[in-house]
């Protein structure tokens, strides 16, 4: 036992993706398994999704949403019925050809994502107005056959949530799509402690087969950007393809309106590259796990490790997901791991701090150290639970607004991209040709510009790179 | 809206498969999918999994488990290692031969179980007896090539759980097969309100790789039996297959033994076939998605609906799921549509009710009509509720022993059987060939036998079908 250490995490200034991969094997978040490109999610990393998976379901069920369960496969003819949507998928999809010993007449997909057969099911269960709105979410896995991958960011499969709704006007349909995106950046600022950049996507960048794409952005460590939830307005675009129509209050056969929207374990992903640091992970309080760790000093004395065991059980009762770091190792090396995983508070209790009745409490967002009363302790740890998930809110914050930098100079611009500075917000023209070359020369996308609605051109205004008149407002980043 | 009605369901007597149709196509609790033996969970069959899921998941946690997620994709090198495993399921999987645009080298199962890619992992993480025992659970889907399928008892596609475990000693391994067992006893018993019988499962019926399978089975309506969830002691066979070795305390490398146990959305076939009647479903209040519905008498008359929404949402804070039927419709439709889905009470108001501070509760077990005190209301529906569940126990208690015939007289055993009367509880010789004959002649086949622990026979007992010394005291039925 003694010769097991905490090893070492290569630094994020000497490789970031080097880290990455580092913190999500050593914490036991993720293993690599035999299937190309699918990772196997371990109970460390599947905890923190149970915990957005609740967090998340709440609202999705506090905003009149109820779950289903939709098939995992997809016959290749009603895959194809929208247009866009093929083109934008088809190249990713596994195909099942085989069933027992018979040869399948018609290919099977697996779900990339569930428009399609949810809509063919649809299509039966809409006939009335007063069957709309249909809000329906599903949560389950779905397969991208992916060139590259990494665990959580980009994998073959993945876990996740789409939501899909059907509404009797354009109006509510894209209240709808506003009011997702909205629920995920909330749910990401005040959950995850992610502050996001919302807005929509360009024309190339958006879903195939939505009319608008609203993203929420966020901003790594390394300077690159990660998307970490998409809602859709999908307009009457699959309900034409699929036929779903209603017969409205008036009596007219109409087809319906549509959204969809999606967040995956991709954001855990998120979650490592906003808060880690060379020590490993850091995790914010509603997502963690285990939110406070005891490590008993000197152990063996009288009296310890009763005393900790009182207030494990007191911690727990008050909801505190609480543990007791009894293993057979040194102190240092237990505050090693302990931060390494991204424990937020660790409480050390030694012989003297019971003797004052006190236990010595260290935050690992800001590593501080403090003594704590073990009278009323559930109320102070509680507090101080609260206080790191808005500090650690507050530190992303400013984090990522020091990586946003608002220029018209494309200099600037290639400086900011070329150097991994963060987000260039720049005019732009709008179109998917200077879109590319601005890729093809820096190396940047377009993540999401301000919604019409919030855009304020000023006349002779200029794109940043082709110098036509702008028409949006435009982040650019490289991103994962 | 007025001529809508609710749709008669068919009765029991008449055609119990018919009704078990209607009653789940009728209830919105599964619709069928455009893809072969795939069924649609529509919300309010994917509410009951939900509690399901819940209560479960409290109960594995409680016994120190936890969850992970694993592959979807098992390749055929991987899933063809352990013998009898591979006879067991490779006729029934579904392969997946393309990714994208490229033909894979190596096929693809969809796992119909995960014993394969889990092992495979595990031989890495497991080295030594430190790491004993790993206890993980896993909530997902499955994926198996049947034939014939119903909505939840059989279909391809399924939801699951599926617990892996692994320890040091047999002695362990065997004591966690039993304990899980009883957890899904304890589970079918106390939350779905479903008496079960526990026992081993024949030399034929145990799962594929397994050195001995726990059972619980349910007697359903019609005197068919339902498999409601297993537990395998595996032994060390999967150990052996796939090298999962550890080095023990006193430095020797050793095979470790393992259980795996399993049930899934097959349960909630088995929830309305056990509790359903010819009005339609019977929900358990601890899985019923509506506990209470208001319907409101009247609803036009003046405060009738104000203090229809107060009482609402008094009962809603006390943690009880109750919702108000607004709809336009009569009562009469109301009420009906009320028993069909199977809500556990229902609450009539109208005008002259509240004027006497009270409401009429109806119990959708018993049909039982009482009038009820809006005072502490809260307190009166939680204990209706609690007395709902105990009694649809009792109910299910009393069905089912009266549907159980202990014998020795293969005469009797034949008209039990022909006659779908229920169990046959009988003395039998262990023997592979005499059950198959048994199969031939009746169509039973061998649900659950007495564990080797409890089998007392006496001297001279004779197997009831061949005549040689009886072995096994075993429950014999028709089964779903």
């Amino acid at each position: 036992m003694a010769k097991e250490f905490v090893e070492q995490i290569t630094s994020q200034e000497e490789n970031f993706s080097q880290w990455y991969t580092d913190t999500v094997l050593k914490t036991d978040m993720v293993d690599y398994s035999l299937v190309k490109g699918c990772m196997v999610i371990k109970p460390y990393g599947y905890g923190i999704w149970e915990l957005i998976q609740k967090e998340m379901d709440d609202r999705f069920k506090a905003t009149g949403h109820k779950n289903a369960y939709f098939p995992l496969l997809i016959p290749e003819s009603l895959l194809m019925k929208e247009a866009e949507h093929v083109e934008g998928f088809a190249p990713e999809v596994a195909w099942v050809t085989k069933g027992g010993t018979e040869e399948l007449q018609e290919r099977l997909a697996i779900r990339p994502t569930s428009e399609t057969i949810i809509c063919s099911m649809y299509k039966n269960w809409v006939q009335s107005y007063r069957d709309l709105p249909l809000l329906i979410n599903q949560w389950c896995n779905v397969l991208r056959w992916e060139k590259t991958t990494r665990p959580f960011l980009r994998t073959a499969e993945f876990l996740w949530q789409e939501g899909h709704t059907v509404h009797a006007t354009k109006e509510e349909a894209l209240a709808e799509t506003e009011k997702m995106i909205d629920v995920y950046r909330e749910f990401a600022e005040n959950v995850l402690a992610i502050p996001v950049i919302v807005g929509n996507k360009s024309e190339k960048e958006k879903f195939a087969g939505a009319v608008r794409t609203y993203t929420m952005e966020a901003m790594m460590h390394d300077g690159r950007a990660l998307q970490m939830g998409t809602s859709h307005f999908l307009g009457q675009n699959f309900a034409k393809s699929y036929d779903i129509t209603y017969l409205s209050k008036e009596g007219k056969l109409e087809h319906v309106w549509q959204t969809s929207w999606g967040t995956s374990t991709r954001m855990i992903g998120g979650l490592i590259m906003v808060h880690g640091d060379n020590r490993g992970l850091k995790l914010p309080p509603k997502v963690a796990p285990v939110q406070v760790r005891i490590i008993p000093i000197a152990a063996h004395k009288g009296g310890v490790m009763e005393k900790v065991e009182e207030i494990r059980a007191r911690l727990a009762s008050a909801g505190i997901r609480v543990d007791v770091d009894d293993r057979e190792q040194s102190a240092g090396w237990k505050f090693n791991e302990c931060e390494m995983k991204g424990i937020p508070v660790r409480l050390e209790m030694g012989p003297r701090d019971i003797e004052n009745n006190q236990a010595m409490a260290v935050r690992r967002d800001t590593l501080e150290k403090m003594p704590v009363s073990l009278e009323g302790l559930e109320d102070s740890m509680k507090e101080l639970l609260d206080t790191i998930q808005k500090d650690m809110l507050e530190a992303a914050r400013a984090s990522r607004d020091e990586r946003i930098f608002e220029t018209d100079d494309y200099e600037v611009f290639k400086d900011v991209v070329g150097n991994l500075k963060g987000f260039v917000k720049a005019p732009w023209c709008n179109e998917t040709e200077c879109e590319l070359e601005i890729k093809e020369e820096t190396g940047a996308t377009t993540r999401c510009m301000l919604v019409d609605e919030e855009t304020h051109i000023p006349e002779g205004c200029r794109c940043i790179h082709c110098g036509k008149p702008a028409k949006k407002i435009m982040y650019f980043a490289k991103a994962y």
